[in-house]
């Protein structure tokens, strides 16, 4: 048991530093950019706030545990921006192996139920990962709209590129798939967004 | 429906601000202090990796989703030091107020929802209360051994003050009190904690 227990503490203490993982969203009051634990809890929370908004069949709590595993690959692998082509090559391949490290750092059977979340999210097939899915990219939406276009103004991200990467949230999420179009609608309006 | 989303939004952008609420311990690298939010995250994942020294009784998934909330009051309140007296008067009334107002964003329902969850963390009676402040003190408590003494270094910390503070994960989380009193013992030992 002892040795048990040191391996599950061992893990909670590495993944610590996804704390230090910054992605390129920036808070909503653009103070600095926000790190990937962070942003794993607003979508663990949102999980639950936007839960009957999920599609049919969804596994709540399985959605809420994906959540806040599905970005701790990226302790090794990094944060890649979506809109950046170049720093998403390779990067299946570098977050296989951040998985098999991270995760293989707790007992045998619980590093293989965790890493079955993280395959179950980036496969995003069944309603729980469609659903977390959606919900990881509902919440950049939301920081850069509160927040004043944030990244896609920074970037000069195109209305096409965000309606690509939004397209999941229509049957991960469809409960609020019309306040989305909404939503970047009003961005364009507002400028936050490039309509070509 | 569209004000119902219009209000679960309003709440999950408002809750961004956690992530501005910084808390005294570090990061385990010591790099800066850590914030509420991402706080709140690593403690929601204990609850998954240690579920199975949880309590008898404990209904896990509700543990979760309180970890997920149980300082978002934190945002009007800020944070009070756990080893700070002063800063500790007047907590729970301004901790109410923020509750009245961070939750009562929601749609009536879920604001209740929400405010029974943090509610009965704050209680402490239930099994998954009792096991989500049992994580709530664990984390602190990994955080600063594997940071060479962190905050309990900094401030002075005696063993009386830490035995204290940790006495509530005896009973919340009982599967790891044995490796809990090793760790302050080595904390003792290695010079991170004055015996008195």
């Amino acid at each position: 048991m002892t040795e048990r227990i040191e391996r599950q503490m061992a893990f909670l203490a590495e993944v610590d530093r996804l704390k230090a993982v910054l992605r390129r969203t920036t808070l909503i009051d653009g103070s600095r950019r926000e790190n990937s634990a962070e942003h794993s809890w607003q979508v663990a929370l949102a999980a639950a706030v936007l839960a009957e908004h999920a599609p049919p069949g969804t596994d709540l709590p399985r959605a809420v545990r994906m959540a806040l595993v599905h970005d701790i690959v990226e302790i090794d692998a990094d944060d890649a921006f979506a809109y950046d082509a170049a720093a998403n090559v390779g990067k299946e391949e570098r977050e296989e192996r951040a998985a098999e490290r991270i995760f293989g750092l707790l007992p045998a059977e619980q590093a293989a139920e965790l890493r079955a979340l993280w395959d179950e999210f980036e496969a995003g097939e069944t309603p729980a990962a469609r659903f977390a899915v959606a919900l990881d990219r509902i919440l950049p939406l939301l920081v850069n709209f509160h927040g004043g276009g944030g990244t896609w103004k920074l970037h000069g991200i195109t209305r096409a590129q965000i309606d690509r990467r939004m397209a999941p949230i229509r049957e991960g999420a469809p409960g609020v798939w019309t306040w989305v179009q909404r939503t970047i609608e009003e961005a364009c309006e507002r400028g936050y967004v490039r309509r070509e």
